[in-house]
């Protein structure tokens, strides 16, 4: 289990997707809102954008399949989708500035309802809303459909970090020029990979974008920069801190889960007692979607409910003398509710993201995630470079490179590197968001600067205030906001200088 | 003549490089020394390596042959050559700097001997030299030959600069590693082209160079930032502070020729007059030669001979009363010196550079020089860029990015851009080379600073300093020295101050 599920999603729905299980591969990548409403399917495309706003409207680039390179493949085209919001915008007269939101691992159109900071703030800053959509995601794959891009080991080499922020740049300048806005300053946002994207995209092209929100994005998490256990720590601290019995309860669960599977008839008992869907074939079945629950309910450990609480008090009110695993039990059913039964593979993604992420962790996003003895709640599982090479070899015929991630952007010695280069980035985490273990935690310069909050989970900023806010929520992102208001006017005082 | 020869070149040999011509496109780039030597033929390696050095050794690193994509062939390989210097390094113990020059459009062994700056500072700050070639070139080139590699417009097209400063960074990162010297800061040299990739490379790689001398380097030549008739303004400008009447002379000397050209016969006068070695067959080969050796004698316009002056000397001092023609042609002799015959292709340069270089001219080096009616000393000559494109499809099968240089590396309000972002870098420039025109001459902050000379000309501060250099030579390389000494000065504070 050396590569357990990375739980890198950012965005999550009002509601959970509930898919068929794609793949049991460990490359699963959650990207769920953790509570107890009712389940429900995936959004349609129709539905998703109905969800949003009546003000969006919808373009496709022609965009270059091959930035970097001038053989004849390079110049084949596709068709990349973006949509852009024009009701706040007070135009290119004025130059009003251009908020961007960096697609990710997903369709464009999964993410636009949530990404609420964007139109939150945009009638304050009068900006265009941009949402560009992330090669071979949605509706931007190259040839049509997944299938026969992902099929083809020429052209799924395409498919990369480098490649997709060379398109946003394509998207943005050749917005810029078609709206005459060339003097209006562009402000890029991400969160989680696109947190990491948004980030690279102010190194890589600052004559693009003036700066950048990044939230939670865990740019360190590569190359052995941050600790392989850093991720599992912070799910054991989360829910050490909500409590304690009940850390102490999931801790001494796996060797129990092990030791009834070993029983006659171990597998059946597990499967009764969990009233999983379908008849257990392993333990780790079992095992893998408890870790893959805590993990996220760890990531997306949200206000009001906070999933964790949410399962630590189903563990711990669990009738007095239960057993373990009724314990355990009681958790699953304090989150997800009464079922009829619980499938195991409810956790796992859709298909939309799956495919493509697999791709890209066996590329180039090598996170070194992994689990020593004792380290964490969960039974170990150092991460194994070798194995994870191999596997990535035999799926797809070629190795990782894991090292390129920080050849190409950087990331050991950050501080040292960007506190005299660089300017213009939020890097926003919640601390109890178990990817903020890879993130920039501490202010690099002036103005290449660090937000986080104590009790804050995944991508949180990012989303759509709520009247329910805690405070520290909204504070972080007051903060933000007067950050990102000081670079455009330093901005337009600049601007105004030169044209003197 | 829209695309007339570019004098792109930085480093001059002490002799002046005689070839077969290759080819009659105006393509080419010059690499000469221009003055009056003896003419020689090109050096061969061992000869340039004698040239150099006993203390340099050569190593091949193993290159990734595509850094951008995951296809099978991005995984091919090819040994990449570079040469250290360790002599004057004090080693990883004391974070002593690496000197890092970067390759350009040609053989590394033919830069060598002319990259003075480099060796004759090292002492001083204890440096590690390294020199990398750039791929493509010299002993660079994928699959052996350069027939194969340029025969193949698939494996040509990871022929360009982004594929070029990722080698950099892949070798500098891996020998820091190798010499245990992760905290040596890295300071890059590059030359015109070179000093293009070196500025590039700054903005790209921070976390691997601290802070880069660009010299020569017009990265503002490309998209229509510099006006087309920047450089031959600039070649028009030097003629006529040279000398009026010569400036005068050469402008009258065009209809002068094509007036000659139309007589019966008039092709054998020009031929006869000019002492060509072959018969013209056109004007435009007496023309183009007359132009290249202007140019050419501007660029490189250096001390103590200064070319330009030179040939207004001919021109001016010719007998009195002698026709135009007669004047002209006493200028070529002037500076070549008195030969049994000129060979209109002797400036033409060698096929390593023109068969590269013009490849690299057809995809992404797009520099837009041309000349208007009467704004130079020239026939007119427009940049048409439809006509340009037109000729690289039919040579190459593929179309040039215009555009690609300024979408990856900006360009467009370059002061707005990097005045908040970015540090760690030199521009410098001779204000009497015509590629000065597309140069940085304005300090960006102050950190990115412009340092020009007013009798300056190309590349002519990385060259070796010599007893007869003019004070302000000397003066522009010490205010280099002292700045670079003030970045890593203050690397050091940072890094002592991280690991305290």
């Amino acid at each position: 289990m050396y590569s357990l599920l990375f739980p890198f999603q950012c965005l999550p729905f009002s509601f959970l997707i509930l898919f068929i299980s794609v793949s049991s591969s460990p490359h699963n990548t959650p990207r769920l809102r953790l509570h107890h409403e009712k389940i429900r399917r995936a959004p349609s495309d129709t539905e998703s954008a109905s969800l949003v706003s009546e003000n969006l409207k919808t373009y496709f680039y022609t965009q270059t399949l091959d930035h970097f390179n001038y053989n004849p493949q390079s110049y084949d085209t596709f068709k990349q989708q973006y949509i852009i919001n024009f009701k706040y915008w007070d135009g290119a007269k004025s130059n009003a500035p251009f908020f961007v939101y960096l697609g990710a691992e997903a369709p464009l159109v999964w993410d636009l309802p949530t990404i609420g900071f964007l139109p939150d703030n945009a009638p304050r800053f009068k900006a265009l809303l941009v949402y560009i959509e992330h090669r071979f995601y949605g509706k931007s794959i190259p040839f049509g459909s997944m299938d026969k891009a992902m099929g083809n080991e020429s052209i799924r080499g395409y498919f990369n970090s480098a490649q997709a922020i060379a398109d946003y740049a394509e998207v943005i300048l050749y917005l810029k020029r078609k709206l005459h806005a060339q003097n209006s300053p562009v402000i890029v946002f991400g969160a989680s990979y696109g947190g990491m994207l948004a980030s690279w995209f102010r190194l890589k092209y600052p004559h693009i974008a003036l700066g950048v929100l990044a939230s939670s994005a865990p740019i360190l998490y590569f190359d052995n920069i941050t600790p392989q256990n850093g991720y599992y720590s912070i799910v054991t601290k989360d829910f050490k801190e909500a409590s304690k019995t009940c850390y102490k309860a999931i801790r001494k669960s796996w060797s129990e889960i092990d030791k009834v599977a070993s029983r006659p008839n171990g597998l059946s008992i597990l499967s009764q007692k969990f009233k999983t869907c379908a008849h257990l074939n392993r333990a780790s079945e079992l095992k893998d979607f408890l870790e893959t629950l805590y993990a996220r309910a760890a990531q997306y450990n949200q206000p009001p409910e906070y999933p964790v609480t949410m399962i630590c008090s189903g563990i711990d009110e669990a009738s007095e003398g239960s057993d373990v695993l009724s314990r355990i039990f009681a958790g699953v059913v304090a989150y997800f509710g009464n079922m009829s039964c619980y499938d195991t593979n409810m956790l796992d993604y859709s298909p939309e993201i799956i495919v493509g992420w697999s791709w890209q962790r066996c590329s180039e996003m090598v996170m070194p995630i992994g689990r020593g003895s004792n380290d964490t709640m969960f039974p170990p599982s150092p991460f194994d470079l070798k194995q994870y090479v191999k596997d990535c070899i035999r799926k797809y015929g070629v190795s990782p490179r894991p090292h390129w991630v920080t050849t190409n952007y950087g990331g050991h010695g950050i501080k040292l590197v960007l506190h005299r280069f660089a300017s213009n980035i939020i890097f926003s985490n919640g601390l109890r968001d178990p990817y903020s273990s890879g993130g920039v935690l501490e202010d690099i310069s002036d103005s290449v600067v660090a937000i986080h909050t104590t009790n804050g989970s995944h991508c949180l900023d990012i989303l759509a205030a709520d009247e329910s806010d805690p405070k520290w929520l909204t504070k972080q992102r007051k903060e933000e906001v007067k950050i990102i208001q000081g670079w455009i006017k330093k901005y337009y005082v600049d601007l105004l200088a030169l044209k003197q």
